[in-house]
C-alpha cells in the first residue's frame, strides 16, 4: 500500500488547509479580542491542536485487494484526514481526538479505469464507498457512516484526477476531471485566458466534481450563481457502468440526464469529468457599497436590483450584525456591497442604474458610485473590501473560534422575497432563543450570498460562548431550531451546502415523498448494492 | 357523456386554430405564387380540407365509467381533434381523412381531482392515458399510439385547467394551472402588470403544462430561453399520487426534484399546477436588423454577441434562404435581428454596444443603431417586422403549404460553436441531398433561434415540391438524413420540440443508456402500470 499524502503538500487531518499552512495563534487570539470587544463573550486559552500521534482509529474492516494496493492507503493520516469534514461537529470532535467513523482505507484513483476497478470491487464486496473531492462538506456528506450490513466503508479520494484535459475556446468552454482543485483549475485555464469565474468559500480546497456533485454556488451573487448552469456534459461513473452526457449548449430531449447526476451527492456515482461553461477573464469592473440605516429599505432596495435585469456580479447585504462581525460597519447599519464586472464592454451605465436604485431605497450612495464609477476606496480598503477579507479568510478562522471557546456556525437557506420578512424574523427568534438556553448568549448575523428575481439566500451566522466538549451538542440543539424555524417559513434546508448526512431529517420533510421513491428507484438501477455514499439523499442497506 | 366542444369556440379537428379561423384561399394563392416564384417549385389547386362527416374513426375500445362519464366525450369531432399533432405528417394525413390511432374517449377534467380520478381508472384498467395540453406537438407527442398490451388509450384534455389561481407580486410568480393556452394566461396576468414573456410560436395553442412538459422555449434569444428556468415549483399527479414541490428561487438540497418532471413529456404525470417565474411588463425597447453579406462573419457576430455578457431579448440569425423565406432579404444576404427590453431602464447602451459588435465582424449597421437607437422602420415594416409577422403566422400558413402541394416542415437542434460549421455543412448537404432525392427539388433555410455563450440552436426549414398522399413518406425519408446528419455532428435531436413518438429513435442514440435505465426505474416508481403516455421517452407494455 501506498501513503496517503501522495501530494507535494500534505493536507491536515483537522481543520483547514495544507499542514504547513493556517493562520497563527496571533492571529487567532486578535479574532478573539475582537469577538469579547464586540459581543462581551468569554474567550478561552486555545485549546491545543490534535498531533497525529494521538489519534486511534479503529482497525480496518476491509482491506484492498493487491489489484488495488497501489492507489491505496491505510495510514492513521490518510484515514484520519478524510473522516471528518469542516462543520463545527467536525472540528470539535477533531479537536476531542474523536475520529469513530473513519474509512478502513482511502483509494486514489490515478485514471478514469482506477475508479472504475475501485466501484467494481466494492460492489462485488458489499464495501461502501464514500467520494471525495477537496474534503469541504460541513453537512457529514463525506464522512463514512455506513450501517453494519456493509463490510466496510473505504473513501475514493480524487485528487489525481486533476487536469485540464481539453479546451473549446470557440465555445468557451473547457473538459476538467473531477478531482480538481479550485485553485490548480483556474492555473491551467488562465494561460488560455479564461476563467470559470466560481470562487466561492472553500474555493481552495473544494473540487470541480464536488461543485456539481452539491450544487454548489460561486462568487456571483446573481446569474451564474449555482454550478448547475455551468455543466455542459458530465461524465460519471456508476457500478452499473459509465454515463457519458451530450455536449450541448441546451437540450429539450427529455428529462436532462445531466440534471440527475447534478446535486447526486456522491449517491448515483463518482463525476470523473466535466465539460463546463467558462468565462472570458474579465476586464471591466466597478463596485462600491451602500449603507442603509433601515434593514427593511436595504431589503427592498436589493430586490429591486434582483428585479432590473441589471444581474449585478456581487449584491451582498450585510445586515448591521454581520456588518460588525465583517468589520463593514459599526454595526448600526446594513451594508448593500453591489459590484458588475465584464469581459467586453464598460459597467458603468449598469452601476448608475445600480446606484440610483439603492438611492431610491434610501440607502447612502456615494456620488462615484451615482456617476457610475468605483468609489475610490471600495476594491480592497473600504467596507467592500473589508467584507472580501472577511470571506477569504473565514474557512482558516474557524479551527480558530473553536479553538478559543467560542462557538460560531452558519446555515443557510432560500426562499422568496413575500416569504422572506417572516423567514427572517422566525429563524432570527428560534436562534437565539437557542443560542442563549444552549450557550446562555449569543447573536445572529444575516446576510444574502446570492438574490433572484423572486428571492434571497440568506446566509446566517451564529456567535455564541462554547462550552468545550459540548460544542456538538450545542450546535445540534442550535441548528434543530433553527432548520425548524427555516421549514416553517417556506424555506429550503440547504441553498449550496447539500445534504450530505446532517441535514438528512429536513430534506426528507422537505421533498415530496413521490420524488423520493423515484430517486431511490433511480439510484438502484445504476448502484443496485447501495455502495455509493449510502444515507447521503438516499438510504443505504 | 358531454361533447368535446366545450369551449366558446371550437378547435379544428385537424390544422392549426379555432374552427371558425385561419387563413384565407386568397392568402394561401399568395403564399403559393411566392413560393413558385421564389423556387419555382410547382404549385397544385388546393387539396379541400377534410370535413368532420367524412371522418371515420376505430369503435372505441373502452368506454368511461359512469363516475367520470359526465367529463368525458366520445364523440367524432373530439376523438379526431385529439388524434394528430401538427407536423407535416400529421397535416398530411389529415388531408388523407386518415386518423388511424383516435383516442378511444377524451376526458376533460374540471378539477385537480378529476384527474386524479381519470388516472385512478386508467391505472385500474390497464388504459393508457395521453396528456394534452394545447396540442401542437410536432413530434408525436399526443397521438395515442400504444401497444395492444393495454386495453385501450384515452387522452386528457386540460383545457378547462385554465385559471392564475394566486399571484406573488413582490416575488414576481404565479400559481397557473397547467391547461391554460398562452393567451389566456397573458390576459389574466396583464391587470397585474406582471407577463411571462414566453411567447413561442405555438403561443395560441399550447398550454402552460405543455411547455413545461416538453421543454419549450419561447422567444427570448438568450437568457430566459426554455421555460425550465422560469419554473419555481410543479404540482405533478402521477398514478402513485401528487407530487408537490416546494417554492424556491434556487435550492441545493440534494437533486432537483422539478428537473426530474420538467421535460417529463407526460411520461411520469400530469402536470397540472405550477408556481412560475414572472417578468414586469417592458417599458423599454429598442431593435435593429443587419445584414451581412457573408453568413460566416454573421455567425461570427452572433457568437460574439452571445459571448457578450449583453443578453439580447432577440437574436435571431436568418441565412440567406431563410431571409428569402421571411422576406427580409432578396436571397442573398443574411439578416441578424437584434432587440433589447427592459422594464427598469433604457437599453441604448447595450444596443449601441451590439451594434458595435455587429459593425467589428461587417455586419451593416444602421447609423441609429449605433447610437442605441431603433431604426425607423425596425419595429413592424423592417426587416425584423416581416420576420415577426412571418414568425407569428407560421402555424397558421403551415396548412396551406400542405393543401398546395408544398412540402414545407422545419427540424431544429443546438451544438456547440466550434461544432456548428461541420454540423451545418453536413445537415444542409444531407437534408438537401434527400429532398432533390424525394421530390426531385428542394431547399433548406437556416436561422439560430437562440443562442448561448457555448452555441447556437439552429433551426432548419425545408421547402421542396410535395407529391400528394406521399408527404409523410417523403417528410421521413428527409427527416432520417437530417437527423443522422445532426447526431453525427454532435448536435441534439431537438432543442425545443420534445422527443415525442417521432424522435424516439434518435433520442435513443443520443441518451446515455444507463440513464434510460435509471429513467425507467423512476417511471416505474411513480406510475407502475405504465400507463403514461407509453412510448414517450419509456417505452410502455
Amino acid at each position: 500500500m501506498t501513503e496517503g499524502h501522495l501530494d507535494n503538500r500534505r493536507r491536515k487531518f483537522w481543520g483547514w488547509g495544507f499542514a504547513d499552512t493556517g493562520i497563527s495563534e496571533a492571529d487567532v487570539h486578535a479574532l478573539g479580542s475582537m469577538i469579547h470587544g464586540k459581543f462581551g463573550f468569554p474567550i478561552q486559552d486555545l485549546a491545543p491542536a490534535p498531533e497525529i500521534g494521538e489519534i486511534e482509529l479503529r482497525s480496518p474492516r476491509v482491506s484492498p485487494p493487491d489489484s488495488l494496493a497501489g492507489i491505496c492507503a491505510a495510514d492513521t493520516w490518510a484515514r484520519a484526514e478524510h473522516t471528518l469534514g469542516k462543520n463545527l461537529g467536525d472540528f470539535a470532535r477533531g479537536l476531542d481526538r474523536k475520529f469513530d467513523n473513519p474509512p478502513d482505507f482511502v483509494a486514489f484513483p490515478r485514471t478514469e479505469q482506477d475508479v472504475v476497478s475501485v466501484l467494481d470491487w466494492a460492489h462485488e464486496n458489499d464495501v461502501a464507498v464514500v467520494p471525495y473531492g477537496g474534503g469541504s462538506s460541513v453537512a457529514q456528506g463525506i464522512e463514512p457512516i455506513v450501517s453494519d450490513d456493509y463490510r466496510g466503508a473505504i473513501t475514493l479520494d480524487l485528487r489525481h484526477l486533476n487536469q485540464v484535459l481539453e479546451i473549446d475556446h470557440e465555445s468557451r468552454s473547457a473538459l476538467i476531471q473531477g478531482g480538481v482543485l479550485g485553485p490548480d483549475m483556474e492555473n491551467q485555464l488562465r494561460p488560455h485566458g479564461l476563467t470559470m469565474r466560481f470562487f466561492l468559500q472553500a474555493f481552495e480546497f473544494s473540487t470541480l466534481g464536488g461543485w456539481v456533485a452539491t450544487r454548489a454556488a460561486g462568487h456571483f451573487a446573481s446569474g451564474l450563481t449555482q454550478i448547475d448552469d455551468s455543466v455542459q456534459a458530465l461524465r460519471v461513473v456508476t457500478p452499473k457502468g459509465t454515463v457519458q452526457t451530450r455536449r450541448l449548449p441546451a437540450d429539450g430531449a427529455g428529462v436532462s440526464a445531466d440534471r440527475l447526476f447534478i446535486g447526486s451527492e456522491g449517491a448515483l456515482g463518482v463525476i470523473t469529468q466535466a465539460w463546463m461553461r467558462l468565462q472570458d477573464r474579465p476586464t471591466f469592473r466597478v463596485g462600491t457599497s451602500v449603507p442603509f440605516t433601515d434593514f427593511d429599505k436595504a431589503v427592498a432596495a436589493t430586490r429591486a436590483l434582483a428585479q432590473s435585469g441589471l444581474t449585478p456580479a456581487n449584491c451582498r447585504l450585510l445586515d448591521p450584525t454581520e456588518s460588525l462581525l465583517a468589520g463593514a460597519s459599526d454595526g448600526t447599519e446594513s451594508v448593500l456591497v453591489v459590484a458588475f464586472e465584464s469581459a467586453d464592454h464598460p459597467m458603468d451605465t449598469w452601476m448608475r442604474r445600480a446606484a440610483q436604485i439603492c438611492a431610491d431605497h434610501g440607502g447612502r450612495v456615494s456620488a462615484e458610485a451615482l456617476q457610475g464609477k468605483s468609489a475610490p476606496d471600495a476594491a480592497r480598503t473600504g467596507a467592500a473590501g473589508k467584507w472580501r477579507d472577511f470571506f477569504v479568510r473565514g474557512p482558516y478562522y474557524k479551527e480558530g473560534y473553536t479553538r478559543m471557546g467560542v462557538l460560531r456556525e452558519t446555515f443557510e437557506t432560500a426562499c422568496t422575497w413575500s416569504a422572506f420578512p417572516e423567514l427572517h424574523a422566525r429563524v432570527v427568534e428560534a436562534t437565539t432563543k437557542a443560542a442563549r438556553r444552549e450557550c446562555g448568549d449569543g447573536v445572529v448575523a444575516c446576510r444574502f450570498t446570492h438574490v433572484y428575481p423572486d428571492g434571497p439566500a440568506p446566509y446566517y451566522t451564529v456567535v455564541a460562548p462554547a462550552k468545550r466538549g459540548a460544542e456538538t451538542h450545542q450546535w445540534a440543539a442550535i441548528k434543530q431550531a433553527a432548520s425548524e424555524a427555516v421549514l416553517a417559513a417556506g424555506g429550503t434546508i440547504t441553498h449550496h451546502h447539500a445534504v450530505g448526512r446532517f441535514h438528512r431529517p429536513w430534506y426528507d420533510q422537505q421533498r415530496p415523498d413521490l420524488f423520493a421513491s423515484a430517486l431511490h428507484a433511480a439510484k438502484s438501477a445504476v448502484d443496485p448494492g447501495l455502495v455509493m455514499n449510502p444515507g447521503v439523499l438516499v438510504d443505504g442497506k
